[in-house]
């Protein structure tokens, strides 16, 4: 069982790392990464280091992409289409961009990759962190679980765990915003300690750590969530019926309005 | 010590037997109360009951308002002023009803009762409730921790118990409104079960039950919650400087339209 990574940043090094553990090999190429990357992977010399991506692409029994979002597409196109077992996507992105890279990934007649798309919820750091995947597929990664991965399998359908990302983000935003909105408020009746004592009641103990984290955050990722929030707009209105989504986007706006809002 | 109730429903009911079971002296009346109350009161021989709730405020150490927030002013006026102990009073009012008990009730002059707001956050009958209360001598009320009561002191400032009161809606209102509009999403998507699944894991264990009972409970209580809503509204439009609650009222406005169009 060979496992390639195209990107090696913090997802890729803490998958590797765990699967090393576990005597799999485990494959990353430097070809035009930067230095950063190239000495991330110097670091870890268990890795086998393949000359280009392409060869990568072609020797990986699970070829495993870990870029950005804007880059996803793109290494699809390059190397994915070159694999031969199952391409897995772990970027956060669109349901749009997902189908994209299915209808790239998969027209390639029999000789085409199986293309799985995975979602890491959580800090991958963490040992709550959990990777949903969802694809015709999926099901052959259970055994993921075996080396201390937390494994969940949404569905055959692969663009899902887009799905689930978006609502999860919809919550998890809305809830932020709301928090944001609440104690701005308490801060001026001079009852945050308080308020979070009562919520804690209610809500459970682990609400304070989550919400300040939650709301700490913000200060410096309200443009990106802003942005986050309008391509879910986008997407619902295309997805929804005009009445529908109308019903169903207030919540949505008004997180979208107080994102914006901050300076 | 002696602790008369005025208003004998569920709130009360349940603090009595509490307090009965710890050798307190218990005591109401009937007057002019409804039969159903009357029966409650006569299946429980133990509570002393006084011929009119003037001479219950009179003899009582503790006078207990738990009635309905519309009848709170006037109990104040009519029978809280003649009680010369503490005066509790339970209902879900505003600040400003609040602040019209406090003067009712303290501009009696040395014999004035001492005015204490209280709250009970959570299922009166769990035993995970507390209730919090506000006022200069609310401290006094501490004892009531000996009785298995869990008992809360906000601070000294009467109306703080109100404002809390205010934030826990917001919050909790907030996102009952942002669940009822996702899970409408994630039904179409047929995805609510994963939903619940992925948010279980960052949002903790309790969850699924805390999102369950609130979101079933919209169906019958939608009306009530879109007026509090609003009143919440008119109190923060006051209280607040225009700018500040032009911008921390955008969830709270959404969330009242939400609850506003439910059929």
């Amino acid at each position: 069982m060979k496992v390639g990574f195209i990107g090696f940043g913090e997802v890729s090094s803490t998958l590797a790392k765990k699967l090393l553990k576990n005597d799999v090999e485990v494959m990353s190429s430097t070809e035009g990464r930067s230095e950063k990357t190239k000495d991330i992977l110097n670091e870890m010399p268990d890795i086998a280091k393949v000359k280009n991506f392409k060869k990568l692409a072609i020797s990986s029994d699970i070829l495993i992409s870990a870029v950005t979002p804007f880059e996803s597409l793109k290494i699809a196109e390059k190397y994915g289409i070159f694999n031969k077992g199952i391409f897995l996507d772990l970027n956060n992105i669109s349901p749009d961009t997902t189908l994209k890279i299915k209808n790239i990934i998969e027209n390639n007649g029999a000789n085409s990759p199986c293309f799985v798309k995975g979602a890491i919820i959580g800090k991958v750091s963490s040992s709550d962190s959990c990777i949903y995947l969802s694809g015709e597929k999926a099901k052959e990664l259970n055994f993921l679980a075996n080396f201390g991965f937390n494994i969940k399998i949404i569905s055959e359908n692969v663009v899902d765990v887009a799905y689930i990302k978006i609502l999860r983000s919809i919550y998890t935003k809305g809830v932020t915003a709301l928090l944001s909105e609440v104690l701005a408020i308490s801060e001026e009746m001079s009852l945050t300690k308080e308020l979070f004592e009562v919520l804690a009641i209610s809500e459970g103990e682990k609400f304070e750590s989550i919400v300040k984290s939650r709301v700490e955050s913000l200060s410096k990722s309200h443009q990106r969530k802003f942005e986050e929030m309008n391509e879910i707009l986008d997407f619902l209105k295309d997805f929804h019926k005009k009445d529908f989504f109308d019903s169903n986007s207030k919540m949505i706006k008004a997180t979208r309005d107080k994102f914006g809002e901050i300076k």
